[in-house]
């Protein structure tokens, strides 16, 4: 690893992390990079290594940085029934500022068979979501706020996917249909709920 | 287009389906197309055009002769709720033997942004699934099989999402995440009918 550089490591490992979040890892060259991020090739290398090791550098990041803050701020560990769907509507609504959809779905649909460190990441995160869900579910079963038949394993694995179905029709640009979808989501977060 | 080429020109077309969809359009480089097809380069071209509109042409033939027959087959004009279950539960089967995913969703995330005949393409399907799931919904709410409050239209896209998050989560290769989820999603489908 470089020991000096004049340049800010972290500031050009995120816009390498947009670089490839926006475009895939076999549609970003080097050239791509070096052009991208203002600094030649020696540096790259001297930096970051490789290619791969830049991309993986750049996926940890967005999972540390982008995908894990929003789950630990709202998911958090009192959070019930409220803050699942403080989260998902968030999370709705981020899909026409994020266009380029979730980095880590784009890598697990481009090469997640592939790359055993892919399908690592994506199961890291995957996890987390569902831990997260499933913790303020119990939370919510525990003060009697979830109807008793709610099993938290496994609706926030059912939740954990509605979270992939958004991306992918956030991406598609078809935000009409994701709002109808949703809309229909929400109805049913509300239907978890014991009539108290 | 060649007036006589000794290949048959469907059969190299459905490799390179197989090989796009696998593979993704970057990362196929002409020398892959003609290694897995078995052509020459010059064949290739003559027949097909460039790598260009060799992918149209194929992610076409994938909706026609992949994504459709099963929609039109299970969800034809009298479907009613029975089919949609069955459109599903067939869809989330799937998800093992098609490991690569669906070849249109992983356009779309790869780049459904940059080339608008992507998009074309996934608004075909995605209308297609929607317009079929609303028809048998419409279909199963005149027989009062479906609660009153159920709006088709708004049910049929969420139903398109549910295929969506189906998708990702199987080309993540989180089969049994998949399975809790849409045991989840089987048991929201019965909460549509009416109680007769």
């Amino acid at each position: 690893m470089a020991r000096n550089c004049n340049f800010d490591r972290q500031e050009k490992l995120i816009e390498a992390m947009e670089l490839f979040w926006q475009q895939g890892y076999a549609n970003t060259s080097i050239a791509d990079l070096v052009a991208h991020l203002g600094i030649n090739r020696f540096s790259l290398y001297n930096s970051y290594g490789d290619k791969q090791r830049l991309y993986r550098e750049a996926l940890d990041y967005y999972l540390e940085h982008v995908s894990f803050p929003p789950v630990e701020a709202i998911l958090h560990p009192r959070a019930a029934l409220g803050e699942v769907r403080d989260y998902i509507s968030r999370f709705i609504a981020l899909q026409r500022n994020q266009q380029y959809g979730c980095f880590l779905q784009n890598a697990v649909l481009e090469h997640g068979l592939t790359e055993p460190f892919v399908q690592q990441a994506s199961a890291r995160l995957f996890s987390r979501l569902e831990q997260a869900f499933a913790r303020a579910l119990t939370n919510a079963g525990q003060t009697g706020e979830l109807k008793a038949d709610v099993v938290p394993e496994k609706v926030s694995r059912f939740l954990l996917l509605q979270l992939q179905g958004i991306r992918v029709l956030g991406k598609a640009g078809q935000y009409q249909v994701l709002s109808d979808a949703t809309e229909v989501l929400l109805d049913y977060l509300s239907t978890l709920k014991s009539k108290l």
